[in-house]
């Protein structure tokens, strides 16, 4: 086997989007990706069989593990290599735009950048290394044993909308149905910095459900749903609601009830917890509207003084990409 | 106030269409009408003012209570009397298609057929007592005080697609959401001479749903929604699934497991319980298909000493109308 032939193959940097799982009515299964913010994740050939190394972390996080056990984008890649039996390993430079435990689908999105980039390369490398472009069943695969190296279990929340963009469904067996959302709805996220963990997040849960609450949550779940496909803003309106979740976790978020009334009473559709939060977000018709709420938000946050930032984007944003090749 | 009046307006006569509720993704909230079978609600003017008598009770079902109180057709004009202010009373004759206790939405389509009836009449009489078309919204009020008679709790999942035709979704407000279901896919709706008290099946429901159990069920229920709306027969089949219910009432159906994979195997997308039962359904590709399914699962029945009915109709079915005015 000429090794050389890896020299020649580059690198491939891909950007994954930030995403906000649940989404108010869909807790575990439903997300969708915010355009704007995200992870750069750059992929190179290692000449060593099976081995994957963090080479470097930057932007807003460096203290990540690179430990490639823990290292969500490591995760995904070993899980590659052995899916594949490629012959040959990776090195990975992650430019983190994602804070840590910010709810924003920050592991998801490393994962997810990794497999992309990786995905590019192999389609770069001479033969008889070069591989066909890998179906985005099996990027999803790999990338989820990644996000379960951060988060201690299998959820695709954010690892499928950071993958497919726009709003994501995900099915127990992890198939990605893509959910219409309507135009002029803009996505409004909103970053205190503050963290939470997830594992933290998810151990104040009640482990079950009063059967009354699952019937309502449920028809949350479906009106938002069909107002989505339907594109009916006042049926979005009347149906983003968590009455199971949110309540629980509101706590987590320093002045999380005012934010939510501000939100709603200068007329957003909807207004919860990303993901396990501290990060919160709303859905807002028009860009200008959004861009006047997210202002409002973060100076109910400064009040308190907590510095937050703020994105706004439309709601229907492509999910990880190739950004270059060099 | 010239009470002769009343005597020249006649009696309206209205169809109103078994449905089935739950749909198995959409425990309490889901629901859709069976056309071919349904109850029959005559409706005439009574000059007595606020009285509302029950005439006669025809059809499969004869020993249903006719005390006003009890009776859901009575209690659903009874409460369209009060809401209006009307000077006049009712009087209701019954044609029974749906057997008592049978899971098929009898006690819903006896208020909606009456509610459908008395409004119709209503614009038929002479000024002053004419009025104006009723809103829908109205009449589903009308008719959930009826079906709150005889289940003792207000649930929309019958009497909105009986009112409403085909799947129709409510939400916790009782707003009624029509969602599309594929082409070409039929009910198929199998009736044991069985009967099963709405009270007894939801007393022996869990007060609790396990919170991976809740996730699994809403992706199921995302799922479906999405495969309707998108006409992705494989989506369908894929999520028409009730962890949560069905396994807690398939006891009360003898079979239900062998009809079940019976109907399953035979190439049926889904199949679960209508409403509490013991009446079950199943969506079929195909009008053929389901007739061969629904005598297959007749003769599972038969081997078990059970007698059944079955009806095949097309998914999108319309909801309660008038049949005849004299």
């Amino acid at each position: 086997m000429n090794r050389e032939l890896f020299k020649t193959a580059g690198s491939v940097t891909a950007f994954a989007p930030a995403t906000v799982a649940n989404v108010a009515v869909g807790f575990d299964i439903l997300g969708f990706s915010v355009d704007g913010v995200g992870d750069e994740v750059t992929v190179s050939v290692l000449e060593t069989p099976g081995k994957v190394e963090v080479i470097e972390i930057s932007g807003v996080v460096t203290d990540l593990p690179k430990q490639s056990s823990k290292n969500t984008a490591a995760v995904a890649l070993h899980a590659m290599i052995d899916d594949l039996g490629l012959p040959h390993g990776f090195s990975i430079r992650i430019k983190k735009g994602i804070a840590m435990g910010s709810g924003m689908g920050g592991s998801a999105a490393s994962a997810v950048g990794a497999v992309v980039a990786a995905g590019a390369l192999l389609t770069r490398l001479d033969p008889p290394f070069r591989r066909k472009p890998l179906l985005e069943a099996k990027l999803l695969e790999y990338a989820l044993q990644g996000e379960k190296a951060a988060s201690g279990a299998i959820h695709g929340d954010n690892v499928g909308p950071c993958l497919k963009g726009g709003l994501t469904l995900i099915l127990p067996s992890m198939a990605m149905v893509s959910i219409p959302t309507p135009r002029d709805v803009f996505a409004l996220l909103v970053h205190p910095d503050l963290e939470i963990e997830t594992r933290q997040a998810r151990g104040i849960l009640k482990k079950e459900v009063p059967l009354s609450q699952w019937v309502e949550q449920s028809s949350w779940l479906g009106g938002f749903l069909a107002g989505c496909f339907k594109s009916d803003l006042e049926l979005i309106r009347a149906s983003m609601k968590d009455v199971v979740i949110e309540p629980q976790r509101a706590q987590l978020i320093p002045g999380f009830s005012e934010l939510k009334a501000e939100a709603l009473k200068l007329g957003a559709l909807g207004f919860s917890i990303s993901g396990s939060g501290p990060s919160v977000f709303a859905w807002v018709p028009g860009k200008e509207l959004a861009e006047n709420i997210s202002r409002r938000l973060i100076e109910i946050f400064r009040r308190r003084n907590i510095s937050a930032h703020a994105w706004v984007t439309p709601l229907s944003s492509p999910g990880a990409r190739v950004r270059s090749e060099s």
